[in-house]
């Protein structure tokens, strides 16, 4: 298939159709509601649900009863929009059903700014739903990886029967880039056997539930959890290893828009003979450990680059566990880094080499 | 002042109001009702407002309000309850105003059970709120202790304009102890300068404000926030430490109520000959990183116990920075840890000595 | 077509579907939550939109959103539910949007109870929505004649660009009746050409609205309401006369299922030799005041009879103007009137005769 | 008492807090938010509750509580605000609780406008509310009017355990005029006797309650309602006779704003020797059915002067009965009628005399 030039709100959007897209429910928020618009126009069309709900809460509401019986249903809104969907999240992930949800930045606290930023890393990753729970989280760098992550996470979610959320930011959602979409064949798609769409005397009733009053039976139900988590760490850890070679000499780790500018700033720097590698997570969660479990045998120092006060640098630190010092440069609010900037923070750490 | 017999929940009421509390708003939830259900009863005899909103985004956003004018301003919730609130949390954060959260946990994810848990430590110490900010987190182990944290946090909140969490668990609530409050002197109390009271055409207008559309404003406003949060990471640090001395084999970390079932276990492996101590965080947030800097001189590994799967020890893992072996024990789903457990995992810690 | 045994909730919801209803939303409340799970099974088979919203508030807007679209759109609800629609249906009958709304109602007032009641007729024919405004009103007596008043709901509705009221109550819910639906030719249905469906480029901004600044304004818009208003009060008068001749001594005025009661009873008094006839409104807006043009030349006086405690007849008593008595049997509460209840006040009316 | 020159809004506040009201509930809408405004500031100084709840829906539910606990208390709106307050005043009502509502009309149908209007007489009168049940409603036509009546609406709410409704317009609220506020002794005000205030183990528990599933149990309630419903209608009839003598040729029928309007127009009629009567109802429900009981002997038609399109005219038609013709005049959408327009639609009926 041909690449299509398309701005990224877009091509999530066609991805998510492509995928199987059964049902949308969302309410409105800068800066993600091309996303959206594009589908409450497209949807229909292609004879699927498209709900713009009462409030947040009512969307993940509907997300969930969408889930139970077994959709493929999507999500998306912006900072303080995912804190208000973080109940409803808990309770996806407390009944093992899938969905997707697509998390664009914005900056924050609070009501923040519009402009893009990293600061929602420990709400996906860490959630502020209550109780022991993951999500799968990617954070695409590109459109054409956005794509193909969210065509895959409709996938994961159903082989995991879990909520995955896809980390981006307005940029993203703004750029266009040519962009190619994997052939899915939909044709063979069963219901999912816990799907709640009527027994027709054939079946016991399938029951969502996440209420578990007995606490040995919500013991139970947390350690399979747990073991299906475990499985993730294990099978689904993503990320790219960037100019990682013997003579590198920094190892940079930085994920999204963010990664790119230290690419373009690693390539500045090789110009001037520095050796500067980069660990890009594609999945936060499970957070790529592998990837730091050997480091180029020159390395002297990582640098976590992010845009926020510094988030994911506490699962770096406790990865990393003391074995190379650990620096952060950072910018926040909306406020984009430069390459510049981050050259000149490496070449700090070089000691003014 | 005497000492009196007092259960958990009511004891966090009357701390409350001795502390000046003049306005609580929440939503019912168990395990936490009695809290609410006490202060709407003695709270309007004492002149003060009680609300029961319409659900917890709504008691949450009212708390904003109430904070907004200066005043002294209480919710509480359980696990989901508390899920609802993040957006709301963030926002307090954000405006820089004081408040007090008290986050009495259940078994989850989801609604999960109403036995007591300790999982939703990521959702204190993360939050689900967007953006990058810190709540003051304190997790008391008795009555006594919640009572004076409880009357701390008004103060604390106040000087740092911060919300501040109270962290405690279904079985604190529903203990009796003796409990004896400090003394109170409220009389010289002055309305805060920044207090939303209107000017009186004395002064300029007071504003209550999360919004910072230019990003070079928010990003100067979080960076003030992170001044304050270090600050905080600096003054507020609060641990106990329990029989660390040289002899000791192992160190335990807990907080709360598995704080004093791990003691139970300290004093029976003591017994036994066993010598095991215990890093007891009372500030969740900042994680007390002062009570790892050094480590008894005969510790060979770290045991995490936690009422969950494991929350808490990703801090440890970070600050540990691999000097020690980490170890977990937890109970989840609202099931309680025994010391007989405890000790076992110890002595198997230890090599079935 | 042949005529099919159908249950009075599943005809309204063939019949609409028939009607090509686009989209359906509504929150569930006994006695007619069987209307929307019909529909709720249905509506996606034949690619159609069913939400079940938030609550009764969020449902009527998103009526008021899919209208506005040139959808024909429909919501249910019963008494209390009702009531809280009100502020939207105001909404949609000022923006003059099409929509049709079925009104089962229960006992009241409050939750009252769940058992077939008139007591909304004040709701159905003077709202409780705000301002200067009209609902066409049908009150059907049985199950064909629901099917055909839904069907024709829709023209109605967007004809007068009106939201049309079907007024019935659980017990022709229940009911089984043989039924044939209408043909109906959707094939060559034009979107309206108010519809806010986008300009393409190639006409004005069609808006949606219902506020209205400038007085001046405003009244022109209400006198334009009323010039509708009273075309529908000549053209859209509907009513049954039965039993009406010379002879006929006391008018019964009954609508819906009390008019089917009414009817036995006439049945059963004629064998008596006593001539009794029915004035049946089946439109309840407006009001059928031809029907009480001129009276049977006999008549000595009018009986209404209401499953409630005398709502319609207020609409009698300004009609009539003092030409005859009126009187009053009603039962309320769920209390269905028998026959002979019913006989023996008309005999009482008629001195004991 | 002296007399205090007073804005409307504040001078109802001012009544409401001197007749003992303990809280307020209510949502912003001009034109009436000078009242909740002024409470907002004055309830807390002497020690009663405000509370700006999440929306109408919400602040009518938190009536419905404070009203069961026996307090005294009120809410206030404009149109459409009272329109999404219909379901809990149906509920009230059927509780048999006591609170005062205030709707300040605006412009209507939907969001309308927001200059003065009578366009919710029905919506106060008939309710939207579900069910058979009544309010009893005040229609003041200058300040100190709606001072008495507002205070007299707490005593009149507990007697009869019944909402009352206080229907003005935003130009009565926005009128500067002087006032003088009635002793009100509430030294000796007990409890009510129905209060859910805690048995104190000492008598049976106070239910508050709507629901009645047994059909007849809910009409045995009803039927009580309506014994208490007729004793308004025979106790509470309250009106203005103005210029009504045997040389009264046209009478005319108008409330509150408009009938200060009418009043002028009568008096420049007189001036012009044509004599002109009103009937001005203080209480919309109980209509004052009283007060047509007999015409002036020359009275040759009724007038009903509404800022509406005719809806007191329904009420005036049933009780003349087809005694005298009536005729209309009306303004709507927030025009206000002019005593010329007045004067000359009399003359007009008077044959252009």
């Amino acid at each position: 298939m041909a690449k299509i030039l398309m701005k990224g709100n877009e091509a999530i959007g066609e991805a998510a159709m492509r995928a199987g897209l059964d049902a949308f429910f969302g309410y409105p928020i800068t800066p993600q509601n091309e996303l959206p618009e594009f589908l409450s126009r497209e949807m229909p069309k292609r004879g699927k649900v498209f709900v713009q709900a009462e409030s947040e809460v009512a969307a993940i509401n509907m997300v969930y009863g969408a889930a139970g019986c077994g959709k493929r249903v999507m999500t998306s809104s912006s900072s303080p929009g995912i804190a208000l969907k973080q109940e409803g999240i808990s309770y996806i992930a407390a009944s093992q059903l899938p969905c997707v949800i697509v998390s664009i930045g914005r900056g924050g606290p609070g009501l923040g700014g519009i402009q893009p930023a990293q600061s929602d890393y420990n709400q996906s990753t860490r959630g502020g739903g209550n109780g022991d729970y993951k999500l799968l989280v990617y954070a695409p760098a590109n459109i054409q990886e956005m794509c193909d992550m969210i065509m895959d996470s409709f996938d994961k979610a159903e082989e995991y029967r879990t909520p995955v959320m896809i980390v981006a930011d307005g940029m993203i959602g703004q750029m266009m880039e040519p962009v190619e979409f994997k052939e899915v064949d939909l044709s063979n798609r069963e219901e999912p056997w816990w799907a709640t769409t009527g027994t027709k005397n054939e079946r016991e009733h399938n029951i969502v539930n996440s209420l578990f009053l007995q606490p040995d039976i919500l013991e139970k139900h947390n350690i399979e959890l747990f073991e299906k988590y475990d499985k993730m760490k294990k099978n689904e850890q993503d990320y790219e290893l960037y100019n990682m070679n013997d003579d590198t000499e920094i190892v940079t780790v930085a994920y999204g828009t963010t990664s790119r500018i230290v690419k373009n700033a690693i390539e500045a720097l090789k110009e001037e003979g520095i050796n500067v590698g980069l660990i890009r997570p594609k999945t936060l969660w499970p957070f790529p450990t592998k990837a730091f479990e050997s480091y180029p045998k020159n390395a002297k120092a990582i640098l976590v680059v992010e845009m926020s006060m510094g988030q994911m640098i506490d699962d770096v630190r406790a990865t990393n566990e003391g074995r190379l010092p650990v620096d952060f440069y950072g910018r926040t609010g909306g406020m984009i880094p430069t390459p510049e900037a981050i050259q000149n923070k490496i070449k700090e750490m070089l000691g003014g080499k």
